[in-house]
């Protein structure tokens, strides 16, 4: 299972549109499972919102600075896509334990102790299924209380390189065990 | 997403052909996606593996006594089924890093140091897919070194409550995140 | 499979909109598998629907009131979920049936006579797959004779929770039946 | 959707054996989704039994003389196989009920009161899907008070072509309701 | 599998707004898998490109006279829906090839010599998935070395009757393909 | 889309039974989406046959030496991998007419004149689908009219890197088909 990934090398803010179709692919990232990591800050509205949950409860969501991923698939159903959403979190999770941050992985958000790392969610497109997560890089001004990626020993580049190589390298490993097994 | 499981109250050794169409409900577990527990030596001879990785080694699988999980999923294809095998993963292996045990997890196997706690494979039969999975309960005899669960502060029935419990939440919890969404 | 509903306890009109994504979730319904049942009168014009049929022969659709159901399905695809439309209205002529009227099913249509109880349709969107079925509660200046579900014994809330919940049976039977075989 | 059906001219017993890939193939169906239709008693063993139900309930299934069908999907999965079996139990019993039998149906039995008139299985095999229907045209010796097709008014040639003309119908108008639809 | 197809008699200019939902059957063709051919011009602005390549590129398509093919499938995914215009691609160029015409292919265009014959897209919408082909009638003022279809010896309408009718045999012979063999 | 081959270096006879799931990969293929080559005599007994039309005609397959190939997907149904395997038969004979061969395929067979090149099979097991292909390098006494490799001016070896090549290209370029468009 091919997987690659882009990075930005200019900033650009994420206001929800971004997550659409082709959009790794419009930007530079190849054709096929893909990813692009840029970095600006996230303001996504109400009327822009994805996510039901927070669009029905009203809660629009603010950073001024983050790490951006967009990650999109191919042939991939929403569920399938839901659960490699999660396991990109996994993975987040596991880096920062290892470089000895305490944080704590509920669902698909991470969080230092009550201070929330990070945003993310997985929808579908008519031709692709797309995943955003957004790690805050600056808190001020969030609507909840945050924690940024600098302050658990990151910066943005060395964190989206790590994260998405071994994101790469946990599919690739999935997809043998699923090319493995004799059936029973 | 309903998920139930059993826990079997007499042993049972493992040999590999419980890995087998509704075995968890022939043991009592209802229909649908389901898990069954039990505890029972482990003994996987060449020639019933179904990792071809395994068994194009020469590497049968023992361990005198240990925790088994079987698993059936319905309507679920082999990748969604690794995929919620090495979300079952992370969930043990979060179940033990709160207890403080300092394990890792490297695709679906578990580590303490250089000893192995687990085993387990994902399959598919010809009306549903299944997940093994085995905690060593007791190492002597392994052929390689092992860990069991018991130095990592559980009993086998607390474990096997807890992390399919805490399964069956994340399940749920994923599910939730594929039904509420608006599309792109 | 679990499959749950609710019932709207204000008025609501159908005019086709209603027919989108989250739309049992968005007025109150639990996220996954679910219906939403509202009392209203229903005009769906030529440009609003989703029959390919109806708006190339110009049948817009119309009743002063009906009892209106909304289903959603998540990781059904467009077929399973006209199976599922076509159990529905065999469940509702079957309740009616019972009740001593004398209804025929054609197709996802119920008929007394040649009097028109209901219209349905189903179909998909980015995320889901909704069915909407309307039962005319009052019959002036519809389009084509109708009969309303009071002349067949039923007030329309009795008629919406019998109808569901049989339903709701009919697919947990029909899931055990699917998990419940080996294979051959 | 294609869906054809032949009727065998000569007798043939049914010991589940027969529920196999391409049975109806091989007996002289088309190539495709196809039914093939027999009679023949029907006496399948608890270790033919493809309904663990059944035989985790130690129910063997036996009766002198039935009328059988045997259908197979192609590219169907199981769930909509399920689908597909309740609504050929559905079409038996609207036909029945024209008839005045006065029938009911329970999951994918008939009843007539509370003699059963019918058995019924949908299975997968690695290339396809099956159903299994059988219709009693004998009662001696049934394990269960059974009702016999000549009873309720039909010959078994009779029904087996109305019942399969009237499934192949339903079938044709399930597709084009798929097919006519503007997606939401 | 069925397949069916309309010529249209009237001339159509394609602009891209054709390759939507149910176009080929609010034109007259049947419902289910089907095709619609029609003549006119071919000219679709960058902003109604569904290549990403060719908008990324920026080359808008432009033909003064293309014979058109519009097919369109239901309960395909985009990845069959690909594979199916291949081979559509590959039978014209066989057709061709029989009638002496020295053409290559190359994915899903057609070439002869350096002149190019075709253009091509496969996409998918909300309830199905959709194929465009324009092979040229007339090559004055194209954007890169063309050749017109009379040139190779076909007018365009015993092509469209001789490649739909080749692609309808071919899609049942794979359709037989796949029912007739038994699983290993 | 990753695709690999494997050519054996010493010859090994087929009588259908290496048509099994992950015989390439316990050859030495790579696990995932992968081919074998080998070179060998070609005896299929009747009740080895997975071909159904083969085996009610009484047709077992013999040829003293073939160059074989199989495939192996993952997670295709049948009907891709049907797809896949005519599209392989295009590109041999692509191949062979472009060394000035003049063949003709008819569905999954290859013929010079009236005398066959080719036997292929396409079929799937409990976790993969797999292609058989034979391509005769003799042609003595063999059940109908046959023509060699040879004849045609290809060694087997040559013309199995060609033919595994060229179609790993297709594969590629058909996955970027489908990876690059936007929605309708």
């Amino acid at each position: 299972m091919n997987f690659n990934y882009s990075l930005l090398s200019t900033p650009l803010d994420y206001d929800g549109s971004q997550l659409r179709e082709l959009f790794p692919k419009s930007m530079g990232a190849p054709a096929g499972h893909a990813a692009i990591a840029f970095i600006g800050s996230c303001q996504v509205d109400l009327d822009h919102l994805v996510d039901s949950d927070d669009a029905h409860s009203g809660r629009p969501i603010y950073s001024p600075s983050m790490l951006h991923l967009i990650l999109e698939f191919f042939g991939m159903n929403l569920w399938e896509t839901v659960l490699l959403q999660r396991m990109l979190m996994v993975k987040a999770s596991e880096l920062l334990l290892q470089k000895g941050a305490e944080v704590t992985r509920s669902g698909d958000d991470i969080y230092m102790a009550h201070r929330k790392l990070s945003v993310s969610i997985a929808t579908a497109s008519r031709v692709s299924t797309l995943v955003h997560v957004g790690f805050n890089l600056d808190t001020a001004g969030t609507p909840v209380p945050t924690v940024a990626l600098s302050e658990l020993g990151f910066t943005a580049e060395t964190f989206a390189v790590l994260l998405l190589d071994s994101f790469k390298s946990e599919l690739e490993c999935m997809w043998h065990a699923r090319c493995k097994v004799w059936g029973v």
